[in-house]
């Protein structure tokens, strides 16, 4: 293998890639990325075994000037190898192996000789044995990521609270995250052939993967393909191919756990409220309970929070408007910031039922397709 | 004590006293920042009893829009308060000591009560019982502190090589600081009363400290104060006083570690012989010796690194002017890392005496005034 190429072109590709790669793998030569340079151009691959991201270099590209001398292939340790090519001292380099799989990196009068391993013992990426697929814009779908994400278990005991779980059906995709004390969902349409309205698929895909594969998703890519397989997803791209294994398992019915009558309603600006939960926060965090406190009453709208070793915070806030019974009520205050961020620069409406059953948020002006739930801490 | 004030110029002053609050304190009440709040305006002041810093917030600069209601004083713990300071809604905001020390912050609708302490308890700042002083241009100060700090020793085994030496004589200050493997020295011009010429002061002042003080000062500060006392050096600026203690006992004599003579010099562009020495470093970071080479011969001027494990690394050095014997040495590439950064965008010559003794980088314009020394690592 021997060809030269536009450093930033190949450093762009290559982080894409690094993505998937873990330096705490127990399969050695998961820790390299694998480089195949075919007639057509480059092709990088790095996997975790849990996620594989494959992205290609056409020579077709002028704007990579990428100049294939040999085919060939390779593996090379991925962090070493990035920082030499990060390093490098010109815009232009060549990569070219020579025997024994050692190969030689120059850059103008730079010449670095490293050990590489035989590309023919790099894993298989995993075989994806159907045509079926759904398009996406990238945008969108990033955002749904975004804003279900947040929701998703970081604890191993329920691993399949770790995943999004995503159901298509019906032109529609329907993702929802949920980690027990808090849920997250959002509904977005789907084009759909006619064959495929028919059907229903429901997956659950690992939280990690989805961040990843956001990470790495170029808001110039218009759209994204998505593919499921028995136990895989991939996301395609222009010049990406992103693999993700799949969660099994049941995921819970999480459509009960949402209220659809609600005692009081109050509409903020969402990032208004997001800067007084900060600010309340600050004091809960340093106390035992994590817990802020919001009082609903018709002259006065307060958030309070308190540690008794430190003191104790409190806040008339600004609402929009208010509607329903007087309600009084504590929650986790990370969670609240964590659901007010998805909603961005926009007003909101905060549903309650009972000091004791989740409330939900949702966008003033749609609140069917995007829900954020949080449950209640019981302080009495 | 009752005051309001703009935020920012607040947040600005007690960024700069945070500096000198360490969370690791034995001394509880250090842990926070004081305030006292009198006819002329605000004075916070933190300490980790090693560096003292006090800052002013004058009533006189109507920037700082501070309108002083009651006078008084408390002590409040230092990162809760910043966090609280930083997160408020408004551009004003408006402290007051309640009974027993407790402390009232709003802004706008926003109001924090938290304990404070009786400012009585907040130790002494250290007492300094001369007026001889001296001025020095604050971006010549801070060049002096950043080109010989590198070289200050981090273990505690000798504690006297963790400070910087300055000694002041003739109208000069000549710092020196040094690992024992390397040595960086900078003169600078002093201007002094006749009084003073006739005198010497030798001072050895915590690199931690003057690290710390560089920090804080302004560029646009125009001097710096400079007043010498028993154990305490205090820096002064226009609404800051910096204290530090001062290192006891005897720095080595450093001046006959610079060797006078050499059989080769080379001169390079600092920055284009930092980024060859980057590459080399690569390698050698990954081995068990931390080791690069440098060979100059009549026909090539060459850096190579090595790791039997991970490959090698050989580049031909682009320099300006090379005179003497060919020499071959080997040194720690962080070392020369470190030094080649003080230099900046300006050309340099190294001098080698021999393989296993210390060599040295100065300007090129002159090879006086600034010094950098490493020693090489034997190899053989």
């Amino acid at each position: 293998m021997k060809f030269t190429i536009k450093r930033s072109a190949f450093l762009k590709s290559m982080a894409d890639v690094q993505r998937a790669i873990s330096s705490r793998t127990t399969i050695p030569i998961l820790t390299g990325i694998k480089i195949v340079a075919n007639e057509e151009g480059i092709t990088l691959t790095g996997s975790d075994s849990d996620i594989s991201i494959e992205t290609f270099i056409p020579i077709s590209d002028e704007s990579n000037t990428l100049i294939i001398e040999k085919t060939g292939s390779i593996v090379l340790q991925a962090r070493f190898f990035s920082e030499i090519v990060k390093k490098l001292p010109e815009e232009t380099m060549e990569i070219e192996v020579l025997d024994h799989f050692q190969t030689l990196i120059t850059s103008a009068s730079a010449s670095f000789t490293i050990n590489g391993l035989d590309a023919n013992n790099y894993p298989h990426l995993p075989v994806i044995d159907t045509n079926e697929s759904f398009h996406l814009p990238v945008g969108l779908f990033k955002q749904v990521i975004g804003q279900t994400v947040i929701a998703v278990s970081t604890h191993e005991s329920r691993p399949i609270l770790t995943g999004i779980n995503m159901v298509i059906e019906n032109g529609q995709i329907l993702a929802v995250a949920t980690d027990s004390h808090r849920l997250s969902q959002r509904i977005i349409p789907l084009e759909m052939t006619e064959e495929q309205a028919g059907k229903k698929y429901n997956v659950i895909i690992p939280g990690k993967s989805l961040i990843e594969l956001s990470r790495t998703l170029d808001d110039n890519s218009e759209t994204i393909e998505l593919t499921i397989a028995e136990n895989q997803v991939l996301f395609k791209t222009e010049n990406m191919f992103f693999y993700s294994r799949l969660l099994e398992g049941y995921y819970p019915d999480t459509k009960r756990l949402i209220p659809e009558t609600s005692v009081a309603e109050i509409e903020f600006n969402a990032n208004t409220l997001l800067g007084a939960i900060e600010r309340a926060s600050l004091l809960s965090h340093e106390g035992k309970n994590n817990v802020v406190k919001i009082t609903i009453n018709p002259d006065l709208v307060e958030i309070s929070g308190n540690s008794p070793d430190i003191g104790n915070v409190q806040e008339e806030l600004d609402y929009i408007s208010v509607s329903g019974d007087p309600i009084e009520l504590s929650f986790n205050p990370d969670y609240m910031k964590d659901a007010l961020r998805t909603f961005g620069q926009t007003t909101i409406k905060i549903k309650f039922t009972s000091p004791v059953r989740p409330f939900i948020l949702v966008p003033s002006e749609n609140d069917q397709t995007f829900i954020q739930l949080i449950t209640p801490v019981r302080t009495f």
